[in-house]
């Protein structure tokens, strides 16, 4: 057998990895912005939740997709 | 057998995976914008609104794009 | 045996430092933030106690399906 | 032996060098938070203190996952 | 001995240099930090001076790992 590179692995792990690059970032500034928001008007803490969920589900949702992609296009 | 490489998968993961960087932190920001400006002006909460989901929407569209552009150029 | 490159590991290890990137500044920001909070209104520290490990949680949950991503398509 | 490409080296070493990314900036971004809250409310560094250690070693902890990843993979 | 690709060298190189991006960004946001920190709060620079070195150094430290990495994994 010629094995020309001994690396091994499906590339579907990379694509995950780099799909997951965006939304941990993404989830984490939308968080700090309902944190900071919350401890300055602790008032509109009801009012801004729903969108502090909102904006971290859209967001994780492309991680997610990135799991479920290479299923996709072949592992 | 000739193995060149013990890579398997679909290129198109990565593609996807590098497409889902950028809405990631963009949808956040997004987010994190609108949540903070709805806690200290809660009275904008319906001007902006339009807004928040047309930035949300016009971001997260590039990530699907991603999903769809393998199919295009071949998996 | 002909070896044509003499790179050796499995591509999975990539796939895991990828999607360790966006948590690693995620969970950094999102505990700035409950820093900074909790320095201006210490009153505040309970109430964004939760959402600091909410954040942090959901954002830290990206980098450990990475960790187990490789051994769903194969390392 | 026939040799097609003269690289060397694990992909492990490029898999810690990416997981070393996010937590080099979500260290830096978590002291940072604590040094201008220090500064602007010293009587808040005992509070937060708890806060900068744990924000620090949650971040910091997914780059040593990223030192042991290519162990468990295969280096 | 047949060479088809004239690429030389050990990957341990870019894996360091992968693992220099996070720290390069991170001591510079810490070092920014304190320098604002200090010009606003002049007194405060000894209470936060530990902090800047501690998270200066705990950042560092995942570069400077960065190098030790290829010699555990084979350069």
């Amino acid at each position: 057998m010629d094995v020309l590179a001994e690396l091994t692995g499906s590339i579907g792990s990379v694509g995950y990895g780099l799909a997951a690059i965006g939304p941990g970032i993404g989830v984490g500034i939308v968080w700090a912005a309902y944190i900071q928001a919350t401890a300055r008007q602790p008032e509109s803490a009801g009012l801004t939740r729903t969108y502090a969920f909102l904006g971290f589900a859209l967001s994780e949702a492309l991680a997610l997709i990135g799991f479920v992609v290479p299923f996709v296009f072949g592992t």
